[in-house]
């Protein structure tokens, strides 16, 4: 979708009189295109793809760019309006990359060309190019910070998540994330698991139930607990919440097709799968380290709930070097 | 604002086949109150003096409750509307809470009583109770997660931010944010800087001009790049990047009253510190670690740049205890 990008970069200085002597608003270009501009129906189907609404991402874009006020108060005094630059969004270190249809939210706002070097998911090498940019200076400018943001946290969390998922290698364990999620980021960070291997959790309290311990108390047992939420909703997933091996028998005689562990020992947990056989998937969960992931993988679960990939994300390094 | 918590809990147990006969829309209250509810005044007037304005806040807290989605699936078969119940949020670990204001805004859309026992920026330690609240069960287990996703999240880093501060102790030496932060997070995640003793840089593109080396490589110098910003911004707040001494001096030439100086050691940041005498402020930047701070704070410099502390922030671990 965007332009091949020339070699060529042309730079203007601005005069610093023009802005003051004409009336002209400094940043008028800059926001025309912010207010005017839409993201175009090939990127909007991208998003779509990617399971992400394009609407949410645009108004988080729009929010991010915002965040930023409205004029440039160092780059315009410098830069004239038909100033131009062209650079690389770049790895700066070795790991998975997540966020690039949405970085390209930023640029189709802000009318910067575009052009997509590696795609979400990719294992990428420091160093290694992963989105080249062209446009009027200024908007370069105001597009580095939201889309380096944006990109650096998402693909963080890809780049963990792969960790994790790289540590399991050749057991059928799996990643998931849980609700603790930043707020308004939900569904991009889910996503970005997913870039990383890592499978999602319930999107919400909507989709998906998780029987926990106050649900049990209440309904005086984890049986009744299963068929309260069973009789107004026959098909649902249901997940419940197991401290105990007790408690993960019940489950399974009430039927549930899906067991979180909480807090279990390995030893604990392989006894877990000896008894279900099969017949829920199970889940761990509860106090879970990288260090750790292996060990609890081999004990034959099928996830491992891990909060922090979402709550505690690194970003991922990347930087934009101008041409 | 809230009233007094007794210590009495009441619990009921939806019946199940309730819901599905009446017709009645599980999640009919919940809904109602989110759309209707505003915060009080008293709530809105306490974010204003925390510096924070309350209608993006509150935009905010609607979008997290919104990504939860329409209906608690586990909750409502379990929960009748009638049911109530109090709890105690209580911090798992030590460290400084931020959002607590925040987290309020949540449980006033809600309709669950609150009452604040800790304040923005106290040291709390683990197992002290920062908020309690009471209210209808659907309502307190809707409200838990995203209450402390944002308490969690921001008390996360005022508690990064004072390790920081601490580490300087008896320097002049302040932590200062930048603008690396999460997509419409960055007025609560700065709020949360200065919780933890840190010291806010610039909200965004508009309030603080920072000349970097791309705005002197298009100027020609760092004083043509300065003089071009102060042609039309006299009065506004500079702050020149410098990567060498020779631009130090350059940037008091020219009358920079702040300077940026990017990735030196502590020896040219010292030597930076004796040239400039107290002529502009000194921010040292670029791959500082919690373990270097206080070798960098002795230098003499004013601020140390500090982008993880909202671009990598580990969550500060809350838990919700049920009475």
């Amino acid at each position: 979708m965007a332009a091949g990008l020339p070699g060529t970069v042309r730079r203007g200085l601005a005069r610093a009189s023009g802005h003051a002597a004409g009336g002209e608003r400094p940043d008028d270009g800059i926001r025309t295109s912010r207010r005017e501009r839409r993201v175009t129906p090939e990127l909007s189907q991208k998003l779509k793809d990617a399971g992400l609404d394009p609407q949410t991402v645009e108004n988080l874009v729009r929010t991010a760019l915002d965040e930023d006020g409205p004029v440039d108060v160092t780059s315009e005094p410098i830069f004239a309006p038909e100033a131009a630059s062209a650079g690389d969004f770049r790895a700066r270190e070795a790991g998975v990359v997540a966020g690039i249809p949405v970085a390209a939210v930023v640029f189709e706002l802000l009318d910067v060309a575009y052009e997509a070097k590696a795609a979400d998911g990719d294992r990428v090498a420091p160093g290694q190019v992963l989105i080249s940019v062209e446009g009027p200076t200024r908007a370069v400018l105001r597009a580095e910070r939201t889309a380096l943001n944006l990109l650096t946290h998402l693909s963080g969390i890809a780049t963990a998540a792969r960790r994790w998922t790289d540590a399991m290698e050749g057991t059928k364990a799996r990643v998931r994330d849980t609700r603790k999620t930043l707020p308004g980021l939900r569904a991009l960070q889910k996503y970005a698991v997913a870039c990383g291997g890592g499978v999602n959790h319930r999107m919400g309290l909507h989709d998906s139930a998780l029987i926990k311990d106050n649900h049990v108390a209440a309904a005086g047992s984890v049986t009744k607990a299963y068929e309260a939420i069973r009789a107004v909703y026959p098909s649902l997933h249901v997940q419940v919440e197991c401290d105990t091996l007790d408690q993960v028998e019940e489950a399974l005689a009430v039927g549930a097709k899906s067991i979180l562990l909480d807090n279990m020992t390995d030893a604990q947990m392989a006894e877990a799968v000896r008894l279900v056989a099969g017949r829920a998937e199970l889940e761990a969960s509860g106090g879970l380290t990288l260090e750790r992931a292996r060990d609890v993988a081999v004990t034959g679960v099928d996830y491992l709930a891990v909060g922090a990939l979402t709550h505690s994300a690194r970003v991922f390094d990347i930087g934009l070097d101008f041409s």
